[in-house]
């Protein structure tokens, strides 16, 4: 039976406003933020705070727990500080790499994944570093563009002989 | 001048369907989520596996990256299974308190939240654990009900000396 134009259009509509689209937007949503790691991981093997910190939203909006002490970076500021730190301190090159990416969001502005980074380098007047990290964010679309709000990175520690384990496996 | 009955009826919508009514639905889903780890937070203390893993979604839908090893776990059952092997590691009761809780929502089923653990007790066969704890978790509503999807708990190490700070302050 061939469908009536009110069926065809009914079809369109709903296929518009209730299914194709929001799911059309998580994938693109999926996508911006797999671009975003990928700029992240560029950034910290070319050891370029200001790439990194271009990934972060700004002013009050943001909050870190980080993999090394203070307890906490409130604000863009401090997790600035915290990451030009931490690249000042690495003598010559880093390898990095970001895997174990999985990225969920609801279609409405915010999203969040969990990732394995893996850093090594030689850091100044020190033994080398070799760590993998596992690290939280929580990413929100601010004036079209998504930015992370919120970040966690930590290894394991194992609390009975207080030794963090530093190449953590799943 | 008086408003016309067109301009009130405009100023009502508007009222209800652009303003009011998001930030009402986002301060009520702040409130069952601060419910939410109220409850966490009285399930620690009565040591109560079963009450603290009905705070969080079932099956594949949850992950954790927890304070202790191993680096990660997959899914309800896994976590389960962590909170239980914690629990039964105390001997006698345990002191347990959340602050500085801070939960952002976009008012569409997700939200996020950062906060302070301090967990103090006595380990079978072992020294007293006074441990403070940094926690991220990611909320979903599924079903109606605010449930913790995603969580990251840690405490920082100095990545120079492999000393972990379980007493940070902020």
């Amino acid at each position: 039976m061939k469908p009536t134009l009110i069926q065809l259009l009914t079809t369109v509509a709903l296929t518009f406003s209730g299914f194709m689209v929001p799911s059309l937007a998580k994938s693109n949503d999926v996508a911006q933020i797999k671009a975003l790691e990928q700029s992240f991981q560029d950034a910290v093997r070319a050891k370029d705070p200001v790439a990194i910190m271009k990934l972060y939203a700004p002013g009050d909006q943001l909050f870190v727990f980080d993999v090394v002490p203070p307890r906490q970076y409130a604000g863009f500021d401090a997790y600035k500080k915290d990451w030009e730190d931490t690249i000042a301190m690495f003598d010559g090159p880093v390898t990095f790499e970001l895997t174990d990416l999985v990225i969920t969001t609801d279609g409405h502005g915010l999203a969040y994944s969990h990732s394995i980074q893996h850093l090594t380098g030689r850091m100044k007047g020190a033994d080398a570093i070799d760590v993998t990290v596992r690290v939280t964010d929580v990413y929100k679309k601010i004036g079209g563009k998504w930015l992370i709000v919120q970040e966690h990175a930590s290894v394991p520690v194992d609390l009975e002989t207080g030794k963090p384990d530093l190449q953590s496996k799943p």
